[in-house]
Formats: structure tokens, sequence, C-alpha cells
């Protein structure tokens, strides 16, 4: 692990995933940019102070020379945005695979940087977009694969939370103020942090791609530079369109993504806080709600089921779901095996979707809202 | 009641609404374009046929001739939204009070016009919005009064419905043809027919005015002229933000109408189908479900109830507190008393902004879905 | 009309009801047993002072000498459990038809006396046990006699309220004094005010008939001399098992109604509180919620609704479908015409029904808890 | 561990619950009483071999012998229910500390034993009832405990499941096949698996203690020598009543385990199927609904609350609090130290508590469902 020391979040939520399958040991990492900081954080962590690093340079030469078999098969990358591209780089041309937290990158030219380097060295990449990994956001895209929907006309998510309506990145709350600080975050703060998640799991349940975005964004806090706010009108290519919004000012909501896909046959629904239930909706029938862990789901929910249904899964158990999956792939590429094809997990590709994304938003937002191609940027 | 004959849907729903407090009779009608229809709709509805009258013209002419105390104390106008202005005028210049159902008019500058004549004769005029009469929306009004959600900053209302995804108005549904058909319809058919309540919904509740709008309209259905779908974009004046979206071909979705209200302090949600309970949610409190009928409300919600808690009210009983509202001023008007000042029923004024609203929303939509000011079109 | 006069609750129900569909007329009443405020609630009411009448003796009489036409075509009796036998039948024996509230009567053998009666006068006899008025809870009738759930196995059925855990019937709350006064409501406060509901709608849906009872009553507020609270185990003829719980110290709770019916193919379940919605579930299957007003319902759901899917109907359009079928009922007797065989309203004998149900609920309460047989109290 | 080989259920969950917080290693087993399978199963979790062992008592006679700071800290025994006790017995008087899956034993006599046992030895011996790992559950229990109920008047606590319904247990699937078998499961099937869980709930936030108990024990499916349904009044020391069912054959329902608290002064509700929320209600106020992870929740409940709001945690992270904690008290032991009076995990005196309730839930079944004292069993 790279990141992820003594006072980080998100460190922690991936060590849990990690752990919760028993397919997964923590062995070594550099958890700070700060030498005693991480030498400090190993020890927590019951890691052999050998293999606790006081940076990551110094962790992909030292793990290099390990024999095959006691060198870490992957890193795990929690660092901030900053970050996420020099290091995924440094240990993908050290011959490692990466798990690595979103958004990909810092920009979009660093995101397709990276993608060469992903697609020259062979590695196995996988991108934490965790939410992905709810059993019954994958029932969702196979009912839209089976045709359940129709053909889809229009897509609406959203993702608010309210926790940034008081200036607590003024105030030094650590979380809040990375996130909001254009030199850590990047261009865009609630877009680049939560809103992509939204694009993200539309993109995944539903396969449309984005033609052209009208983003409205609004910084509410004073002082606050990047957008804690922000609306966005979707057109998809084939005609269908979307509502997107994403918002850190919404005060009482905690991490409210909620998803509604409407096809010509049918309809669907999926709420992130109450994530064992989906909705289905039709013309003229009954509606149904899908249930985790029940036979009649598809083979893929079932797959990422742990526990038999009425006993809910959640945020962590998701979370684990992408581990397990990039596990599988990165078990196979250090066996020289082929990746097998059903492997579900967001890869370089989404993150660079994602880095696209969030550059066309920010450009329709900087215009004043106006409607914007994702193909500007492309290339 | 001018309109409301045999076929005809919202009549009967005006007429529940009227009978359900025992202080309006229905005495006189003009049911039908059609003579015979209205003649017959007039025997359905046990009315002396001495006052079922041809058409609107004639009923005004011979209501006037009957003795004061005799005559209607106001009109009931129920038809579609093309003869709206024309009967509306017709009435109030005869001296009749009048109730309408909306959009008030079928262009803005009769609206304008209709709004001179109101103003002109000072008789009642009220509109039925009728949302605005489920005492949970007033609580959430007196809510934002009291500013318990502090300084609003971002309204999210929509209303999405799925009974126009098959091209039912092409196999000659009545209620589907008129509404998808400018010439009767006006301009715009879901932002008309439906958003204009969910406009109506956010500027009851929060007093907000729009300054500017970015509307996507889409037709899904093949052959249809109007949109059956549009998705919004809201500055308001002060700098709040909004999502508005409405829609007819959200398959499996029926009047699923519902708002959230985010300021500074505390946010509330609101679903008309579910309308009893109005949700507050807070920084750092646990969330409050005010519910219809109890002591603790304010005392304007709880004049707009007629049964205790936990025995739901619903739709009919909001469109009915329309009318005891309208009611109450027209008691007013004929008795030569000053209309009391919290009669609290959507007068002209609403029908105006309402028409302002469509009116913006189409140019938008016509020019690309271009940011379109409210007030190009003032005046 | 007899009681509901000022101050009353429950006739004011009976007449928002009664107006509703716009089929009867409130023509004339007793409201009071009280000479004076009788005369003044007919003022109230708008009633023909020459038909508003001192007591209920007085006018069955003077009813009776109206010609055939102008006399009233039936009486609703809303006054307190005391006196529905008496004033039942005097109009019964005076030739007049009866909707009723309930209980049906003080005790069980005066229940059976007024049987009696219906039964020699061949009059129509509705008695309002409203929430099997619900739309919802006829298609839930419906879905077990078409066999969706198989054989039935079990029945939850409970009606908490929480208005009575002050002891305001102490402090001369009128609802709540006569409600716990044994001289007025019998020996059951709690099962003969809401826990016969609970039975009535238990077995409207089911068809089951209760052999035995276990029910365990408490009077949890000081002074109180009757039950505020009873806990029932219940066997059903045929070996289904029941467990029925009515409240009125359940704080907070409001009229919360609710069943679930479980069979060996699928459960049903259903609350008061939310009553559009009807949700079964399946052993392997998605879960459906039927909901109000589709085209997908029976015909008997459909024929009990007025206006359309997502404009919710409530409390007193259910308490309005009683009356509608009664009336269907009265219009056929007072033509001379045989009953609907569809005619669909409770009847004398659910009002006999409710009254055992009450007396075994007390004999148990009274032995211990201990389980009586229904049996033994019939004849 | 001791059980939980290939083919087991409950072991995996313990095993991820264990898992999640990086501060337990399973590094030795028992896995099966077949010895081929428990080596097997120890190969299948990477357990080194030499601590594989074909039966615990091997298992016990073997660790023993390892250094102080080698060999297990705890033994995690998830056999079935027959086994319970002699395995715990022979760690406890071998010097270790215990974590046992529930019910405690076979029957009340064995648990009785047993706890003389864990007295004696004076070892930490912890019983896995998990639901009270949930944060909201423990919110309930501060919040009864702070008196924000007033005084507790009624408890309903429910735990319908509809696995059951089809004789699956006939046809050799092992879950059901053990628990419905009276020589593998005891005296009861549902009460045992289920019911007990409900009453322990009860226990865990209420506080109050069973003084009576009717049940009504039903066998629905054909064949079962023990019920499948269980349907109980409850009485309470002090005064409180209570209605407490379980159910095997409640088609479509998962894991409803609910609980409702009815007090003077307000009442709570809490799902286990929706964890995260907690519902609070008063006679004259809007409800709250307390929501896990949020600043305003008491320091308990945050304790064991790993992700920040809405994210939410479920069932294996309720289940992983209870090895938490007992993990706290075993390290104290092991170092020697007190017991952190603080620990929260339920022990040997909730399994006797849990086995008491089933022996007087039999009792009273076996007398026709009669009034049952829990103190007939005492001592």
């Amino acid at each position: 692990m790279v990141g992820g020391g003594r006072d980080a979040f998100i460190g922690g939520v991936h060590r849990m995933a990690m752990r919760l399958d028993g397919k997964i040991d923590l062995v070594a990492g550099a958890f700070s940019s700060n030498p005693e900081k991480s030498k400090l954080s190993g020890e927590d962590l019951l890691i052999d102070p050998n293999r606790v690093y006081p940076d990551y340079q110094t962790m992909v030469e030292r793990e290099q020379k390990l024999p095959l078999g006691e060198r870490i098969d992957f890193v795990s990358i929690v660092t901030p945005n900053r970050t996420h591209v020099p290091v995924a780089k440094a240990f993908l041309e050290g011959g490692f695979n990466v798990v690595c937290d979103k958004p990909l990158a810092f920009n979009l030219q660093e995101a397709l940087d990276l993608q060469r380097v992903v697609e020259k060295t062979g590695k196995v990449f996988a991108l934490t977009h965790n939410y992905t990994g709810y059993p019954m956001v994958k029932e969702a895209r196979e009912l839209v694969r089976k045709g359940e929907l129709g053909n889809l006309l229009k897509v609406v998510v959203e993702y608010p939370q309210g926790w940034l309506i008081n200036p607590i990145d003024e105030e030094g709350q650590k979380q809040a103020a990375w996130r909001t600080n254009p030199e850590q975050a990047g261009a865009s703060s609630c877009v680049g942090d939560i809103g992509t998640h939204a694009e993200n799991l539309a993109r995944y349940i539903t396969g449309l791609e984005i033609d052209q975005i009208c983003a409205d964004f609004t910084s509410f806090v004073k002082g606050r530079v990047l957008e804690d706010d922000a609306n966005m009108l979707i057109r998809f290519k084939g005609g269908a369109k979307g509502v997107l919004y994403a918002s850190q000012i919404s005060v009482g909501e905690e991490n409210n993504l909620a998803i509604r896909v409407y096809g010509t046959k049918g309809s669907l629904e999926w709420h992130q806080e109450d994530p064992n239930d989906l909705i289905v909706k039709y013309a003229d029938a009954p509606r149904r709600t899908y249930r985790r862990g029940n036979a009649y789901l598809s083979e893929t929910a079932k797959r990422f089921t742990r526990i038999p249904f009425g006993h809910p899964e959640a945020f962590l158990e998701a979370f684990a779901n992408i581990y397990l999956e990039a596990a599988r792939a990165i078990e196979a590429e250090i066996n020289g095996q082929p990746i097998p094809s059903d492997c579900d997990f967001p890869t370089v590709k989404d993150g660079v979707e994602g880095m696209l994304f969030i550059a066309t938003a920010v450009r329709s937002a900087k215009g004043g809202a106006v409607w914007t191609s994702m193909a500007n940027y492309q290339k």
C-alpha cells in the first residue's frame, strides 16, 4: 500500500475491503510521504518493519529485489489525487500490478499518459469505483443487457452530500481541505470527488456514452475556489437524455447516490444508501423489488454476494468485490494466464473516461454552462 | 361549471373537491361545447335542466338575469387550455367570480390580458394548482418562512410520469390527444401540463423567483410534435440554483412529483405520492418526519386538515382545500367584504408566472437549450 | 343522520364520505340527545329546520309521515356505541334502511337481537367498517380468493395507536372519555374501538374464521377501568394461526393498522397509513408492489377507485366506498329490486361477528388470558 | 476454530467477521468431525497443516503444548448446537478463551453446567448473538437507558423467515436438516434458531426480564417434528407486556427481525434489514430518524462504526463488532488485566437466559400454550 497512514481515511477502507475475503494480505507499504509517519503507521498495522518504506520510490526498488513469491503481488494506491499517476507509473514500470483509488489522475493528460503505460506494461490496473461492486448494481446492468427495460431513453443520476456546508476546509479538516484545494484535487472538487462516481455508475449500468454536457457549477461556501455543487444536463450518443447532479452542500444528505434509468419497456431505480434493493417499474404491471441474495437473480449478482438474503451487505462488501475481481485478474497475470474474460472491475479506461467527463464538465461550466462535447477533448 | 361533461376527466375531480366540505353546490353548467352532450351531462349530474346551458355565452347571459342570491356565486372552468381565457373573461366581465383549471392560458399574451381583466373587474380568480393544497406543502412553506432551513441554496423538483410512453395520443385517447396537440395545448405539452406544477410548487414553498432557465426538450415518441420530456437547469434570483424536470415517458412513474429544498441550516423533502409526510434533514441532528394532523404543526397546516393523524388525506382533499379557500374569498366578495388576508389559493398572478415559465422554457429549448432569462418575456 | 352534532367527531367524517360522490344528500337529522344542540347543529349544516328533530324517536315518527319520495331513504347512525341498537331498531321497524357506525352494539346479546330485526324487516343494514373500503384491501381479498397466496397459514394484524397514553379521558376530552367508560363503551375499550377493525380486516381479506382466542388485556394508564392495550394469539378454524394486537398507549403511533397474510405460495402486506400500495412476496421471485389505480388490478379494486394512479386516495375515499355500496343496495331496496349480488359493504352479520370477537376476547382476558372458544358464545 | 469446514455456512461468516478489522488471525482448527474433511478445509483456508487437527480434543491437547504466545488466544466454536457445550468445556478447562455460536447449548441443564465452568475457569466466554452488534441497536439501548422513552410499557419483537416453507429438510438441505432435527437442534427449531435472537435483542435494548410466556407452536410443514412457527405473548417483570413471534414458514420474508419498544414518553423502531436507521416517535413531536455514523449519536454507537454516515454498514460489520469486543476482553485476560468494564458482547449469562427462554416457551407450548413462568426452570 502507498498512502493510508495515520489520519488518512480511505486507506482504512481499502484495508478492510482487502481483508474481508481472506485472499489478500497487507505485507508492505509506504504509508505516508513523511517517512516517520510511514514507519509508525506500519507499526500500527503490524507490518514487518523491513517492508515499511520511507517513500514509494524506495518501495518499488526494494520490492523488486525480493524473490518472486516473496515480493508484493500488487500495490494499492490510496494517496490524494495529485500523486496517483506518478506512483502508479513507478509500480507499473517496476513490474507490479496496481489497484488505485479514484479519480484516476490530476488531469486528463496525465490519465492518457497512464493509460499508455498500462497498455505498454500489460499489467493489471484496477480503479476503485467501488459503487459498481454492489450486487444490485450488477443486477441492474444485467437487466439492461437482457433488454428488460427496452431501449433506454433517460437517466437521472444524483449524488448529493451535505458535509461541506460549513467551511471546514478553511478550518483545517484534512479530508475537506485537500478535496477543495485545486493544487491537490485538480480542476474540480465536487465533480471530481463524487460526480465521477455518478457518471461511472450510469455508464456501468446503461452502457450509454455521453455526447454533450451542459454543467452549471457553483461555489456556495465563501472562499471556496472550486465548485461545491454541480448540476448538469446530459445528451447521450444515440439520443437518450440525462440529468446528473452532485453536491457537497446539500445539508442533511449523507451519501445519497441514486440512479433511475428509463427505457421504452420499463425503468429501474437504485439507492446507494439502501443497496440491497433494486426496484423495477413497468407501464402496466406491478412494480418489482429485486433483493440481494435471492436465487432468482442473475449469476453475476449472485457471484458477488457473501451471505444469504435478508442479512444485508453494504459498502465494505461492495468495495471488497472490486478487490476480489482485481485479485482474480492479478492472480492470472502472475501465473502467466490470460485475464478471465468475466473479470468485472473498473480499469484505466474507466479512469480516462472519468477524467474526460470532469474536463468536459469543467469546460462547460467555465463557459457559463454551455453545451460542450466530450469529443473536443479526446486524443 | 363550464366543461366537465361526459368523457371529461378533470371535471369529475373538481366536482368531488367542491362537494367534500358541503359548502359548494353545483347548480348550473355548460358542460360541453356540444349542446346535446351538455344537456345529457347535466342530467347525469341531476342539475335543473333550466340551468344546463348549450354554451358558456348563454350561461353568462342567463345567469346574469337571475336575481342575486339565485344566480351562481362563481364559475368553475374545466375546459381544455385553449378556451380558459375566453370563458374566464366572459364570466369576469359578466360579474362572476372564477375558479379555473391550470395552465391559465394558451399563451403568455392571453394570460397577461386576463390578468388585466381580473384586476379591472376586481373579481376573485382562483387557479387550481392543486398540489399547493396539501397540508404538508403548506407546512413546508411555513418552515421556510420561519427560517428553519436558513438561506436557500438549491431546489430539486421533479415530476416524472410514464403514461405517454406509447403513442396513445395517435390512437385517439382523448386526454393524451389534446395534451399533445399544439392547437389545443399550446407551445408545450409536458411542461405546460406538469412542468408548471413543479414550478408552482417550488415557488410556493420557497418564494424564490426564477431568473434564468436552460431547458432541454425531447419528443421521444415518434410523431409527437411537442415535447414529452423536459430537463432544466434553473438559476434563481439571489444565487440559488435548481434542477427541474418533467416527463411523460418515464415508464412506471405515476405522478411522482417530488421536491427537495436545501438551505444553509437544513433541507426538506416532500413526495406527492406520500403526501402526509414531510422530511426535514439537518447537518448534525436526527432527521425529522413531520406528519399531517399533529398538534405540533403550524396553524396553517392544521387549518387545511379534516381528519386526525394516521388517517391519511390525499389528492382530493388537497384539491378541496383550493376550493375551500377560493370559497372564503368569494363569500367575502359577494358580501362586499375585503378578501381575508390569509386566504391561501393560487391566483391569476400564479397563472401568469406559470405561462411566463412555459414561454421561457420553450424559448430556451428552441434555441438548443440555451440560458434564457425570464425577464425577456415580461411586459 | 342521528348523532354527529357539534363537538362530535365521527359524524363529520360520515358527512364528508356521504357527500363525496354526489349521490347522497343530508336532509334531516336528530343530531344530539340535547334538542337545543340538535337544532343548532342542524343550522350549521343548512338543514331545513322542519326536519331537524329533537330526538330520534320523533325523527322516525315524523319522517314516516312524509310521502314516499320525500322522506329519507336511509338513516346514518353515528351515536356512541350504547345507543346504536335502540336507534337502529326504531328506524328499521319504522321502515327505514340503516347505515350504522361500529361497533354494532353495546354487547353481543343486543347485537343478536338487532340481527333478528334486520332479518325480519328485510331492510338494508350497513356497518361502517371503513377500512375494508380501501381499494387495495379489496385487491388483497381478490388475490387470496384467486389462490395467489396458496393455502393460508398465518395472519399478523395490528392496530397500534398512542393517543391515550395520557389520562385525557380523566381530563374530560370527549372522544377519550366515552371510549374508556364502561357505561358507554361496553365491556371493552381498545378492542371494541379498534381491535374489531383489525379482526374485521383480517376476516374480510382472508375469509378465515376464528376458532379460539387467547387475549392479554392491560390498563396501563392509572384509573382506567377498561383495557387500553390488548395482545392476542389466535387459532383459526382449519389450522391457521394468528397474532392480533391493538393498543391505545403505543406512543407515537397514529392509526398504524397493518396486516400481513402468509400462505403456502406467497404472502401479502398492507398498511393503512400507506394505503395505495399492496406488497406481495414470494418464496423465489421479486416482490411485487400493486398500486391503486392501475389497469392490472382486479375489476373489484378498480371499481372503488375515483382518480388515476399516482394521485393518492385515502381514508375518506375508502369511507365513501362503504356509503357508495350501501347506497346501491338501498336504491335497489327502495325500488323493490333485489340487492345486487356484488354489493360489497359490511352488514349486520359482520357486526355480530365483531361483537362475538369482543365478547370472546374479554372472556379470555378476564380468565387470565386463557384460550377461549368463539363457539362458547354463539346462539 | 472448531467446525466451519467445507459445506458449513456459519463458519464462513465468522471468518469474515474476524478478519474485517485485522486484529484476529485464524491459525488453527478442527474444521470437521471428519478428520479428512478437516484437513481439506484447513488447506482451503491456507492454515499451517500442523495446526489443522482431526478433532477438537486433539486440538486442545496440542495447542496447550505450544509455548505461550504461539498457541491460540481463543477458540471460535461454530459447530451444530449439540456439541457447543462439550467443545467449549474442553477448551475452557484447557485454559483457552472461547467465542461460541448461539444457542449456547443443547438444553438448559447443559447451559447451566457450562456457566459453572466459565465461572470456575475465569476465562472469557463470548456468544455470537450478532444482532446486538449493530450500532443502531446500541443507540437504541442508550436511548432507553437515558430515559428518552420514559418507563417501558410494551415490546413487540418479531423474526419472520420463509425459507422452510418447503420440506427442504426432508430433501437433505444440510442447514435445514439439522435445524429441524430434535437430535441435533434440541427441543425447539424455530425458537432455538431465531426466536432466541428476538428475545436477546429485546432484552439487550430494554433490560426487561421476562416473567411469563404463553407460546403457541405450530409445525406447518408435514413431517416436521419441531415447530416452524411460534407466536408468544409475554409478561415482563414490572408490568410491561410483549408480543414475540418467530417463523420459518412466513413465505417471502427473509430475515425480517424487527423490534418496537413503547414507553410512556416515546417509542422506538428498528429493522434488521434496514439497520442503519433507528426511528424514534413521540406523542407530540415530529418523528426522528437516527442514522448510523452521525456525530449526534452516543459514544457507544459511534465506537462500533467504521465508515462515515451514508455509506451503509451491515450484517458482517455487526458480527465483527462482537468479535472486536470479545477480542478486547481476551487481550486483557491474556495480559492478566481486568476485563474493561465497557466491553459489550453477549456472555454465557445471555446464553443461559436464552436457553431458559427456549425451555419455558417449549413447556408453555407443550401444555397447549398456557402461561408459564420463567422462574419454574431457574436454578
